[in-house]
């Protein structure tokens, strides 16, 4: 399939899951599809936990509430460390932001949906905190975001979106067209 | 091409360009894979903007120092704009971040090479700020990221990496394994 289509055809999934599982085969590709997002100055700052095993899955959603993606038969929790690229810039966001991206696509060219779940588990109530507890992450990598890996059962939805002419421009900036919303 | 072997075979080009344009249609194709990349909450707070006019292009490349891409024939630049999601949370970092990602990839499939150039214009010596002032670009808006775009006139080489199996995880945090590099 065309990555255009790929790219163009994706979006986020906030429906039920197939209780069909997804084979370790994919969820390493799509976490290598993660792995080779650039990061800034090369610092690889985000790392990658596939979960698949029933007892920790159940374990893990069972924290997260209001509850999310409770169907899907896997998750990727994306983690991040604050290296800093030089002086004291540090792209560790736009390093998992990247990552996370590609493995949407990855997750979408495989046959599965997704959900870029990141608010919801890092918000002030800190999902994300309690879930790097119950699976022993260090305190110097933080869970940041949750991909739900699964095979959709219901219909994926289409959000709408600000009309393209308005979010472009060629060889300047014209506020009568950018601008508007 | 298969989305992966482009995922897999993207990497950071700084080399030479040819001194061949780039069609608008693949302008237009690139800003638009950049433009349906997900947003927290979809408040779409990235904007784009291609310079192809060779004049301009001109004027732009004279303010980056040291230069980077001053063979390229056309830039993209992303702005960005600080919209709440929900409370105090915005993610435009995030949202900016996946869509040069999606540009990235659209730039290999469609046979041009590119580089993700942020620090470099947005460190202390402010080379966005100056490019959003010479062409105009609103105080609400901030330039992020320039995107080179073009055929590429020298080999492309890859970046080394940490082996992918120290990155990622299967049901836990091994320190052993992830915590090493």
């Amino acid at each position: 399939m065309d990555i255009l289509d790929i790219i163009n055809g994706r979006s986020s999934y906030r429906g039920r899951y197939k209780a069909i599982p997804v084979p370790r085969e994919d969820l390493l590709k799509i976490m290598r599809a993660g792995a080779v997002a650039p990061s800034g100055c090369n610092k690889q700052t985000t790392s990658f936990i596939a979960v698949d095993d029933e007892k920790l899955l159940d374990g893990i959603k069972a924290l997260i509430d209001p509850p999310v993606a409770v169907t899907a038969p896997a998750f990727i929790l994306v983690l991040t460390r604050k290296i800093f690229a030089y002086k004291d810039k540090c792209f560790n966001v736009q390093d998992y932001s990247a990552a996370i991206e590609n493995m949407l696509l990855a997750i979408k060219a495989l046959g599965y949906e997704s959900c870029w779940y990141e608010g919801h588990i890092t918000d002030d109530d800190d999902i994300a905190g309690k879930i790097a507890a119950h699976i022993g992450v260090p305190d110097e990598y933080k869970i940041v975001c949750l991909l739900p890996v699964g095979i959709a059962d219901e219909k994926v939805k289409r959000i709408s979106k600000i009309p393209f002419e308005q979010r472009i421009q060629f060889n300047g900036f014209d506020n009568a067209q950018l601008g508007k919303e």
